[in-house]
């Protein structure tokens, strides 16, 4: 089943860009009157049918919506410090919206070796892994942000979890012992939920202590050495498998 | 911290394979007298003082050994169709290691596009990950085998799980309902387990039916549409978050 990324037009059509349309033309050979199945990147799949097949923009009408296609029963923010190695990331990326994410943010952390992020090519990733998994809504990817003005945005009402190798310390230099995620994911019913997981260095423990006074409980992700984006991995797959 | 990879010899000592003495004195520089982290690839790491700086063959005095090092609380046996591409089966081996597993095999299954599998191959790319995670046993990666020769070898007292994407049926012809695979293993205290997952095209119905005669239970990863790999990545990470 292949899908396509497009936009809602007036009357019940929808357009596809360039890129997508030259693919659906050129590359699949979709003619005038076949059926595709369009995306809109924000929760609903569209079933059309081609009205205009130009490799330039090819116009669809819509024969059937399907909203909340290929949702996951949470929403989970995976705010992830990037990886030295740029393909991790994109590697975790593709994997954490293989399961259902929603949103993913490349916390800057004051260890992170690496400051510097490609918003762009990572949400191409990101598009292109929806996709493939069938799924409708893109998760937003975040411009890169530092973890004091991440932690400041705030938790709202989500859990907030921080896999740390460590047991930090809260403000007041008292440690707070880590629990294990699946225990801390099983302990509370709530489907919102934001996980911070550092960089190859992991937080430091003033970062740990501010996300501990912002509401984030300190978790480990098990006793083996994972690399960064495993650990990624591992805490949206813990959503995915806890919270079905 | 860096580890090699060597074999026991009389005296107390230990030496290193040439392309690991090469790595060890070219490549790092090591020099008689250094203290050196040395697995045997069967459960233990020693602390060594190299004797020999030979790029040939390095020989080290073996000064501390530290048993069951980087072990996990569970024996898990991955049972996973190979990838059509193979870089996603070594990509999903190394990760598994990174968790912790203790035997992999290539089960061939009736509809595996891949029915040739480079053990070989598997194998250095499952000691380099060994290495990397700060493991001390190397797991056994079986040559390829049928489904039906794999089922016939038992389950032993393992708990047994086959993730198959549709309600699969016993012998009788009665649907066997999935259970979700966090559930399947919260449900035992089983530390002992077997998982199954099949190829792009998943197992046939027959040889569902075949592995839940067997006494293998048929388990769900969630609703998201999955690729092999991460269908086995999960298996592993199901087990690795559930049996700490």
């Amino acid at each position: 089943m292949e899908i396509f990324y497009g936009h809602i037009e007036d009357g019940g059509m929808m357009s596809l860009p360039e890129q997508e349309s030259a693919h659906c033309v050129r590359v699949l050979r979709h003619r005038a009157g076949d059926t595709v199945y369009i995306i809109d990147g924000e929760g609903t799949m569209y079933e059309c049918r081609i009205m205009n097949d130009s490799p330039k923009g090819v116009e669809a009408q819509i024969i059937a919506s399907h909203e909340g296609w290929g949702s996951h029963p949470y929403h989970l923010t995976a705010a992830c410090c990037p990886t030295k190695n740029n393909e991790r990331y994109e590697w975790f990326v593709e994997k954490a919206i293989e399961m259902g994410v929603d949103r993913i943010v490349p916390v800057i952390g004051s260890r992170s070796e690496r400051r510097v992020f490609n918003t762009d090519r990572v949400r191409r990733i990101a598009l292109s892994a929806v996709k493939q998994s069938l799924k409708s809504r893109i998760p937003d990817i975040d411009e890169p942000v530092s973890m004091s003005d991440f932690l400041a945005g705030g938790l709202g009402d989500a859990l907030g979890l921080i896999a740390v190798c460590y047991e930090p310390k809260n403000a007041e230099g008292q440690v707070v012992p880590r629990v294990h995620i699946s225990e801390a994911l099983s302990r509370s019913d709530n489907r919102r939920v934001v996980v911070l997981v550092g960089p190859e260095g992991d937080f430091s423990p003033e970062e740990a202590s501010a996300a501990i006074a912002a509401g984030y409980i300190p978790v480990n992700i098990g006793t083996s050495r994972l690399r960064t984006e495993t650990a990624g991995m591992l805490a949206v797959a813990s959503v995915y498998l806890s919270k079905f």
